[in-house]
């Protein structure tokens, strides 16, 4: 399927967005892209609803109208009909570690990130969550939150002492979710790497300068 | 690699093993199982720490020592290895749109269960959530937990109005997340499929009756 006849809906500001703008950038791929400006809470149009029900970008839609959302499975589709270069290892044996070190940058870190900040930020009140429906914010999630994005801070630097990149020796899905965490965390509830994660930083160096990291 | 000379560590009243046994049962496959006793709180052990660094079961440990965590990767792994009959689907596309819901029952149904069983029950004060860290219940995160599992049953009763299973036509991995999360929220917060989701009620009644249901 030609890449000029799908659509990408997404948003700038958006880290989803993001984390498949950069899966992108590394693989050399351009889409059309849709905004949802989320700004104006265009997310919740009637013409945006039908396409994802969980009213949340990215979302990518084939020619022929199927619409994929879930970061996770506008990867695997691309990574299936584009695997060059890999991004989510090459073997059996290596998909299966990328995709748990991916899940485990995105349950203990992005996650934390998104709920301290849905969860604090006044013009989020009663918008806790993304989707459909309306959940007030608990102060104590947040404050919750933020110790778990120290907590998987210290694990990755630790995790980050012998291995060049958070899923081995290759530069993996995993590095674009933890990349747009730290980023994420250090712009919107200002957590960046602490000092003294020298194995964290060293990593986070690493990987901001690819190219990529600017898309 | 021999599926014989692989083990799965788990524990049976474990929700997120049963997601890997049923997996199994479908795909017809046996690997040799390891009990972590959760009860006896064996996955805090120095060995099985050592195989799983967020101290959670399942993990499939491979013949050469390699530990893959997260029932997702065990899945991708096992997938990947013995795709018939297929449960992440065939073609690309059905491959993402697997994941896609998938991931929506995970995240919008598994995920509020653990959330609603973890921060209320009294013997896990101070274990709020799985992992090496120690964080205190919330109780608003509980209540907050069971209107969202309670709004997930609203949105799967309509998702299966038009398709037999979660993801479209046929048995995926969708379902299994699905089914052990109903499972889950009727024995542990007591919050069985409300009388009136006739959609969800007759998909439950089939896909429960699979043996695979047993495992």
């Amino acid at each position: 399927m030609p890449l000029d006849r799908m659509k990408l809906y997404e948003w700038t500001a958006s880290p989803n967005s993001r984390r498949v703008r950069i899966y992108l950038a590394e693989k050399g791929l351009k889409i059309p892209t849709v905004p949802v400006n989320l700004d104006a809470k265009e997310q919740f149009s009637p013409e945006y609803t039908a396409i994802n029900p969980r009213r949340v970008v990215p979302t990518l839609v084939l020619e022929d109208g199927t619409a994929i959302g879930e970061v996770l499975a506008i990867w695997r589709y691309l990574e299936e009909t584009h695997p060059t270069p890999p991004l989510i290892g090459s073997t059996p044996k290596e998909k299966a570690v990328a995709i748990m070190w991916e899940r485990r940058a995105e349950q203990e870190g992005f996650a934390p990130v998104m709920d301290a900040m849905r969860n604090s930020t006044p013009g989020l009140r009663g918008r806790a969550l993304t989707g459909a429906y309306n959940y007030e914010q608990i102060p104590e999630l947040a404050r919750r939150s933020v110790r778990r994005v120290a907590d998987f801070y210290t694990d990755l630097d630790l995790r980050l002492k012998d291995d060049a990149f958070v899923a081995g020796d290759r530069f993996t899905i995993a590095d674009i979710t933890a990349l747009v965490t730290v980023d994420f965390a250090t712009r919107a509830i200002n957590q960046p790497i602490p000092s003294g994660h020298d194995n964290l930083t060293r990593w986070y160096d690493t990987v901001a300068a690819r190219p990529s990291a600017k898309a």
